[in-house]
């Protein structure tokens, strides 16, 4: 097991009615910017039961933070947090209003010129303005974790940022959001939580035996959960586990003193850049093809999955290429198309290359558990994801 | 799923060398108390490693916090606490030496005549001396929560106390400490996580799938590595593993939204109280006799646990009774008595007796996760497990 520190200062307020804690969760005097998406908080009640709580602060709003939060959009909302002086945030929304809280955050403080170069240049957030949030739509993890990621469609980029000091100092998490939730949401979170934890858990053996089996059980949930969660959303128990199980795919337990590989995120950013699909089918497009073309470097590990997770019996490699088959119809089986074709794209059969070059003008690709993914190998993965 | 709040504040640095963190941990400036046990530290070498990191802060030192930490010993800490003008504490230890400095951490800024308040009265600590820990024995999970437990021998009582106020600052686990423990702290340590989960797990089923999948991971990953911590306490992996499902058996997260028993703590606490028996086998006495008799409240979980853990297969009832059996077989495997009488204490046949009445003079007994569990109970269980 590699050497680990675990923080996790997101004091999480989980179950029915808890936005009732919102009084006194910000702190007292507090200058708040409530910041929401396209407006379904005000479809879905949860705008006024929020806003009925805030009545001992001063609020101002800032709504139309779409998905995949843009820095356009973000820069107008930083404007007001400084000729306003905000001193505290409100994140009403899913993962995207929570990321672009987080860049909001942590820009409010920065002392550059340009804050995009917290993006560009990677760099560390020790301290944010504080912010909480107010969970809408389980899938992310952005709600427990430190990280966030911010696109800039005018440059054709999608970036990641974190630190410290981009954790919410609370967070609720309503399960009974979930019986409002379009199908295409819910297929996107279960397909988000469940490719999280494969990030983190699909590289190969090592003795982290615990952690293998907290992700194991996360997989399992999530798999069992699942066909509940489309049919009935307004299942409470089945949506708490669906909302419990996003949370800890991303709040760094599972990733601790573990190997991860996170090149289904990397790839999957740039077909969100280039051609707008959601993030999460992104992943079910290049998952399965992702492991296919390594399956000599995850075998051991698709096997273990395929057995305790899935229950398939056999030799390792049969277990591992019928595990893939099995994960890639799970996805299908939530409506998630899982290769580009399904999306009704332009130009699909040049986006091998194109995504290549973009990728690599950006950075070289170093990709994989073992660092070994380079522009060859993405153009290979992303032809047979065609 | 039950409505949860939860907050980890406890900044965990795990694996090795993580002591060379210390220097930069603790605040500048402080004044700071290291407390520590029995002088086990000062023979396998982490007493001079810590205080090697230690060297720009005054420091004053308190050993000799026995197992089951004493009232009457953590009193004459808290005199030097108090006359020193400590600002931080420092413990290096097992459970106990962390639950002592938990007592003190609430006793330095009580407010009342009477420390033992704090535990008689139940007090809940909300703001305590801060303090971070050096832990030398996976066991008891002390290092990332906020609870502790102090005995009182004069009045043969045993206490539990807790509060926000109360989680460490910081906590070094380092696995290698594992190589140094005799075989009877070793099979104690795993005993105590092991039933650490049971409590929090082996009540009956409800919708909490991934907390349930956690749990269940816990102990399948406790099982399989016990035979090698027993035999190779210096195999890093295996050391890792067990001071991690130490640490997760106790940390919160298990707990959240379910239904929890601790029945087998109340009545081992008595037994400890009563006979000195180590923490860890008053529970493996209790543990088997309390399922046997409280069977009907936990035949679908001991069967869920038999299916999923154990891999026993049949019926309810059937798997349930069998999952009772291997795990009292279990406890055996390690050395470990599962009867009073295994441990050549006197008047074991009164014993039962003494302990319910012990029991309801300090309170009206009420126990289990259906809180049915009453005088004539206790007095049952403890009579089949003589």
């Amino acid at each position: 097991m590699n050497n680990f520190n675990l923080h996790l200062p997101t004091k999480l307020y989980f179950g029915k009615d808890q936005h009732k804690e919102l009084s006194n969760l910000i702190p007292a005097g507090s200058k708040v910017l409530m910041l929401y998406g396209g407006g379904s908080i005000k479809r879905n009640g949860i705008y006024e039961k929020v806003k009925g709580e805030l009545a001992n602060f001063e609020v101002l709003e800032f709504g139309g933070i779409e998905a995949n939060p843009q820095y356009s959009t973000l820069l107008k909302a930083l404007e007001i947090i400084k000729s306003e002086g905000i001193t505290f945030m409100l994140a009403v929304g899913g993962g995207s209003v929570i990321d672009g809280t987080k860049f909001l955050s942590s820009a409010a403080l920065f002392e550059g010129d340009e804050p995009w170069d917290i993006l560009a240049k990677g760099i560390r957030t020790e301290v944010g303005l504080p912010f909480g949030t107010v969970l809408t739509l389980p899938a992310t993890g952005s709600e427990m974790n430190s990280g966030a990621v911010v696109s800039r469609k005018e440059i054709g980029q999608k970036r990641a940022m974190g630190g410290p000091g981009l954790f919410p100092v609370f967070s609720i998490s309503d399960p009974t959001v979930v019986a409002s939730l379009p199908e295409r949401q819910l297929a996107n979170g279960i397909v988000d939580a469940f490719t999280h934890v494969m990030e983190q858990y699909m590289t190969y053996p090592t003795a982290a035996t615990l952690q293998d089996r907290i992700s194991e059980g996360i997989l399992a949930t999530l798999m069992e959960i699942a066909p509940t969660v489309m049919k009935e959303p307004d299942n409470y128990e089945v949506a708490a586990n669906f909302m419990w199980c996003c949370n800890m795919a991303l709040n760094g337990i599972i990733q601790k003193g573990v190997p991860t590989d996170w090149s289904i995120h990397a790839i999957g950013h740039e077909i969100t850049a280039a051609y707008g699909i959601d993030h999460a089918r992104t992943l079910a497009i290049v998952l399965p093809s992702m492991y296919r073309y390594k399956i000599d470097n995850k075998d051991a590990k698709l096997a273990q999955y395929g057995r305790r997770v899935l229950g398939l019996e056999g030799a390792d490699r049969a277990v591992a290429e019928a595990a893939i088959d099995a994960t890639e119809e799970f996805f299908r089986s939530l409506g998630i198309g899982t290769t580009l074709s399904d999306y009704q794209v332009e130009e699909v059969a040049s986006f091998p290359s194109k995504c290549v070059e973009a990728m690599e003008a950006q950075r070289t690709i170093i990709l994989g558990e073992k660092r070994d993914i380079r522009a060859e190998d993405v153009r290979a993965i992303l032809q047979a994801a065609l």
